[in-house]
């Protein structure tokens, strides 16, 4: 795996939190993020309501990016902390799925870049570009040490407290992965598994630390073929089965609804399953459900793309795929969460736009002839169906 | 010029206020655009400020989009209302566009979309897609009649009236284009130019009404050809001139800021001239420049494409277009007023998305080599230039 260096931003690749947690509240510090080499920037205050450092890139990947104080490495705690366990498992499942990429790939690696925080934290962001299976595969994992204003502290807690702490620090992990295969009949995949901590406020002490588990796997087609999406969709569900029988179906149905392109009145793709602000299960429980869900998506993605990239197709079956993209590139920019919120924070750009195809397509007022196989994938896009 | 109709849903395809005059009020109504066919809608109800009717289908261009009571040749006033004559301007400015894009297109023609509303307004779209110089032309005229709420009105005042009007009406017409060429060295060109209207506010009798104009055009080239730019910004300059000598400098300046991408501290293009909320100078003297300026786009840009259009290039050249042309997508989808409005408020959205280009690309941290073609272009968009 290649190691290269490059002008580093900053940014978690995912929103470590949801909106509603959120506010940009014009009372918060204003973060700018200036460059020596970019004058004549125009007078646009660069607003977020999260702050967190700069990063420098790093030659190596390190043991952890975690804080010696949380590092049980480091600690004579016996049993290690949440933190700890879960950046172990964002970093094997990066380095599962990128295996599991180079092996179909056959040739081509993943590109890495390696950052990391003064103050504690950091990320490996790994890209295979115009492979010769893949268009483009982005795999990414990133620890953040930030700082969230009280209200969006007092909006997680959920409760109207009269009394004003300050800010509160936080720390969230995770991983995101964006595949785009060329081949029109083998689906883009995305997954994306993260966990967030705040500590006690500032100057309020004692004050209850929150936690929550948020992330899920959700897969793209250009065409549907029935025995790909049913199988999907059994993975999905064989994991979440294994902890609770409520989790497929409602889990199902979120990402239904969260994948949602709205000006379309359509869905991204075919779904899969999707959660967020989880805490109300064991702790535990929820790690090892996230490690479940993570570690399926190798056996839920690899057979299809197996399957289907070396299937003949027309270009009419790339221009589909290419418009299907489209929707892709206005879902992430218009509606993704993770994307909006890096791109308002000051995010590193590079990491977060990894999710973009390598190309797409916008044509005038295309409709897909009624019954063709086009139509098909797009009446499941507008009206989501059970598969399993 | 062939018409056909299509399912045409709502919308201005551009924004008739600035965003600090909207507001996404959690009390004001929300408006739902439900269609039968597309069952299984999540729960996300579509919130927007401004109510307009959904638009319906016309097999040919009426007259005026206007409302009896404001059209002019109804009554027996003598002389036209400026909403009157902004109609007919943009009507004008949309023909004579079409005309000279059909001219040098030798053969493909545009394909005409007419709608209007129950209550009066309407709107004509019209694109050629994959023609033999452009790979999609859209230019869109619009008339809209809405309702906009106390707040978004009172902002517009600037005054912190005690009073509470209730729902204001306002009227926005406008001119929308975007051309994106085939050829590499031709460069794609935006332009805008609308006016807004308030009425008196409903049960609050005698209430002040307001008026301005915005608009603006600006260009895009993937290289810097620099007699072209001077050509550009000089018929843009010497349109303004006519007016007022304060306005190139201070419409080039807004055009440089506007038409800004933040996350990557770059502009869209090699801008030219943007104006918005004008209302402190003559109405007359405003709606003369505001025709100025739409008169100018053809002399402005048509001679650059006669001159590029047929030039070789190879396949790097077009890769570095259709990067910018990512570009392109990222500045409309994440920043443009008109586009975020439009998605917004449940514009047609085939009418706002016309705007993208037929295709586009994003590699993983391309950065073009210093002292290259690519890497000019790339530094005018960072440090933006005086061109004359």
């Amino acid at each position: 795996m290649a190691s290269h260096s490059s002008t580093l931003l900053s940014s978690p690749t995912f929103a470590p939190f949801s909106s509603h947690r959120l506010h940009h509240s014009p009372n918060l510090s204003t973060l700018r993020f200036s460059n020596p080499i970019r004058s004549n920037k125009p007078n646009l205050a660069l607003r977020c309501s999260v702050s967190i450092e700069k990063e420098v890139p790093e030659t190596e990947r390190p043991f952890t990016f975690l804080r010696d104080s949380d590092d049980s490495s480091q600690s004579s705690s016996s049993s290690s902390s949440v933190r700890a366990r879960f950046e172990n498992m964002i970093r094997s499942a990066q380095d599962s799925v990128c295996e599991a990429i180079e092996a179909i790939e056959g040739g081509p690696k993943f590109k890495e870049d390696v950052w990391s925080r003064p103050g504690g934290g950091g990320g490996i962001s790994r890209v295979l570009q115009d492979g010769n299976v893949f268009e483009k595969a982005g795999v990414n994992v990133s620890v953040v040490y930030g700082v969230m204003p009280p209200e969006a502290y007092r909006a997680a807690k959920g409760s109207a407290s009269d009394q004003k702490p300050g800010p509160v620090p936080f720390f969230a992990a995770g991983v995101s992965s964006v595949l785009h295969p060329k081949n029109p009949f083998a689906p883009t995949l995305h997954f994306n598994y993260r966990y967030f901590e705040t500590d006690a406020p500032k100057d309020v002490p004692g004050a209850p630390r929150q936690w929550w588990f948020g992330g899920g796997t959700d897969f793209t087609p250009a065409y549907i073929f029935e025995e790909d999406v049913k199988h999907f969709h059994s993975i999905q569900k064989q994991a979440c089965d294994k902890f609770d029988p409520s989790f497929y179906p409602r889990f199902k149905k979120w990402c239904d609804d969260y994948f949602y392109i709205q000006h379309r009145d359509e869905r991204r793709g075919l779904g899969g399953i999707f959660f967020d602000d989880l805490n109300d299960y064991d702790q535990e429980m929820l790690l090892s459900f996230s490690t479940e869900c993570a570690n399926s998506v190798v056996p839920a993605y690899i057979p299809i793309v197996e399957k289907r990239k070396d299937m003949e197709f027309t270009e009419q079956h790339k221009a589909w795929q290419q418009l299907r993209r489209g929707r892709y590139v206005e879902f992430n920019l218009v509606y993704d969460r993770g994307t909006t919120f890096g791109l308002k924070t000051g995010g590193r750009i590079e990491s977060i736009l990894v999710s973009l195809p390598l190309s797409a397509r916008w044509e005038y007022d295309h409709k897909p002839e009624e019954g063709t196989e086009e139509w098909k994938l797009l009446d499941a896009c507008i009206n989501p169906k059970e598969w399993i």
